[in-house]
C-alpha cells in the first residue's frame, strides 16, 4: 500500500521550518506541503477561540489540497486543539507535542526533564501533562523563555548577543552564573535536569547555543526531530508512505527495487504556502534555512479568502 | 532500589475494584488502599468543577495515607482533570484512559476501534483524543453505553436480561439485529471495528456477555486490565516495587531470592475504605467480587470531615 499525496504541514509562521527539514531528512520520498499563517502570527497571544479558527482555516486550505495527513508544527495551535482537529478530518493529524514528551521521557536517566516554550505553550502545561503520560515517575520543570523567538526572527542565531540571551533565559533552569559563566548559586543535585527539551520549533535553530549553554552532560531533545520520526512511523503504520518508498537498510533497498520495479516513484513535490507578506517570508526562510528551500506562493485565508 | 509503601487507588464508586483485582493479580506484593467515593458516587452526572473537588479530597486523603502511588480508577475524574492531580501531588498519579487507549491502539489490525463507556466520558472524546495520540491513522467509533453500570450495580450480570441489554446497548457498533439475533442491518465493512475498548471500570464484569455479543473476530480490550499492566511498568521503570518483588522468569525468581536473602518482604496490606454506608458497600462488594476481599472501612472527607 502506498499513497502518492502530498503531507501538509501547518504553522502559524516560520518556526514549522524546522519541522519541514527534519521531514525531508527523515522522509526525503515524500511531497510536503508548507503553510505559514504568517499574516497573522504569532498565535502564541491570542485567545484560544482565535486560535481555534485560525487553525481550522489554515487546515481546511491544506486539505482542500488532498494532503493524505496534516502535520500541526505549532505548538500553541497542537495545545488548544488538536483533538478537535482529529475529529474534524478524515486524515490522520499529528501534532508537535506528543512526539517531543515521548523523546524526553526516554532520553532521561534522572527521570528530571526541563521543557523550555513560548509563555503560551508553558501555560497550557501541554509538555507537562505529555511527558507525564509517558511516565508520571518522571519530574517535569517547565520554563518560559518568552525571548528566544523574537531572537530567531530577527535572525539572531549565533554570536554573543545569542549566547548571552540564550544563557539568561536558561538561568533559572540551570542555576545563577558570574560574568565568567562560572556558577555562583548552583541548582541542588535534587534539581538538576539530564535532558532538555525544546518546546518550540523556533529553537532548535538555537540548538548548538544552547547545549553548550547546558553542557554534554544534558540531553537536548527537540520536538521536530521526534515529529518526524512520528510521521514516519505514522505513514508506515497505516500504509500512507509515497510510492517507492524503500523500508530498513540499503540491502533492503536493492532488494525491495528488484521485487517492484514497475513501481517508479514520480519526484516529490514541496510546496511552501504563506498568508502573509511574500518577500518578507522569502527573506527569513533564506536567512534561516539557506537558499536550497523552494520558493514561497501566497494564499489568502478565512475572512480575506474571496 | 524499592519500596513498601501501599499504592493508592482511588474510585467514585465500586467500578475501580475490577483495577483493583487486575492489580492484585499481576503485581500481588505490592500492598493497596482503596478510596471509593461512595455517598458522592456516580460522578458522570456532576459538573467539572465538583469533579474536580471531590477527587482532590479523596486523593488528598489516600497521600495522606503516605502512598506511593495513586491510581485514579475512574475515568470521569481521569478524563476532567488528571494533568492537575499530576501537578498537585509530587507522587505518579496514573490514570486509566491512556492505558486502555494504548492496549487498543495496539490491539487493533484494521485500524478500527470501537470504544464504549458512560455519556460523562464519551463526551470528553478523552478515549478518542488518547487512542489518536498513540496512532492518529486509527479511526475511533465511540458509543455511549448509558445502561450498563446501573446493570451492574444491579448486580445482574449473567442471564438473559443481561444478555438483552448488552446486545441492545452494542446494537449502534454492531448493526441491527432480529429477534433471533441475526442481523438484519448489518454495518458495511468499512465501519467494522476489529477492536473494543471497555471504556468504563464497570464494564470488565460484564466480559463474558460483551465477547460474546460482539463475537470471537472482535478483540476486547479493557482499561482495568490495561493501567494493572501500565502500574507494573511504572513501579518497576521509577524503582517504586515493593522489597522481594522478584522480576522476570521464574528462574530469575530463584535467583533474586539468592542474592538477596536479606530482603525479606513484609507480608503486603490490603484495606478498602469507602465514604458511603458501609454495610451497602460490603453487600455489592461481595455480590460482584466474591468474599475474598478485605472488610471495608468507613472514612469521612470532604465538608462531613471533621
Amino acid at each position: 500500500m502506498s499513497d502518492p499525496r502530498p503531507i501538509g504541514i501547518f504553522d502559524s509562521g516560520v518556526g514549522g521550518l524546522t519541522v519541514l527539514r527534519e521531514i525531508l531528512r527523515r522522509t526525503p520520498q515524500e511531497s510536503l506541503t508548507y503553510l505559514g499563517d504568517n499574516a497573522r502570527a504569532p498565535y502564541g497571544t491570542r485567545p484560544d477561540a482565535e486560535v481555534r479558527r485560525f487553525s481550522i482555516e489554515c487546515l481546511d486550505l491544506l486539505v482542500d489540497q488532498d494532503v493524505k495527513a496534516l502535520v500541526v508544527a505549532c505548538n500553541t495551535s497542537t495545545a488548544v486543539a488538536l483533538g478537535e482537529y482529529r475529529r474534524r478530518y478524515d486524515i490522520p493529524v499529528l501534532g508537535v507535542i506528543r512526539p517531543g514528551a515521548q523523546a524526553a521521557a526516554l532520553a532521561t536517566r534522572t527521570r528530571r526533564v526541563g521543557v523550555i516554550a513560548t509563555p503560551a505553550t508553558i501555560r497550557t502545561h501541554a509538555y507537562f501533562d505529555a511527558i507525564k503520560e509517558e511516565n508520571p515517575g518522571v519530574e517535569v520543570y517547565e520554563h518560559a523563555t518568552p525571548t528566544l523567538v523574537p531572537l530567531v526572527e530577527a535572525g539572531v542565531l549565533a554570536g554573543e548577543a545569542a549566547v548571552a540571551a540564550v544563557a539568561e533565559a536558561l538561568g533559572p533552569l540551570l542555576g545563577q552564573r558570574d560574568g565568567r559563566g562560572e556558577f555562583i548559586h548552583p541548582l541542588p543535585a535534587s534539581a538538576k535536569v539530564d535532558t532538555l527539551l525544546l518546546g518550540c520549533t523556533h529553537y532548535p535553530l538555537l540548538r548548538p547555543i544552547i547545549q553548550a549553554a547546558v553542557g554534554e552532560g544534558v540531553a537536548i531533545v527537540d520536538s521536530a526531530t521526534a515529529t518526524a520520526g512520528a510521521l514516519a512511523e505514522l505513514l508506515s503504520v497505516n500504509g500512507l508512505e509515497a510510492p517507492g518508498t524503500t523500508r530498513g537498510t540499503a540491502a533492503d533497498a536493492g532488494r525491495a527495487g528488484h521485487d517492484a520495479p514497475t513501481e517508479r516513484a514520480a519526484p516529490p513535490t514541496r510546496r511552501l504556502l504563506t498568508t502573509g507578506d511574500l518577500g518578507a517570508f522569502q527573506a527569513l526562510v533564506s536567512r534561516l534555512f539557506g537558499v536550497d528551500f523552494p520558493s514561497a506562493e501566497w494564499v489568502s485565508v478565512g475572512a480575506d479568502a474571496a
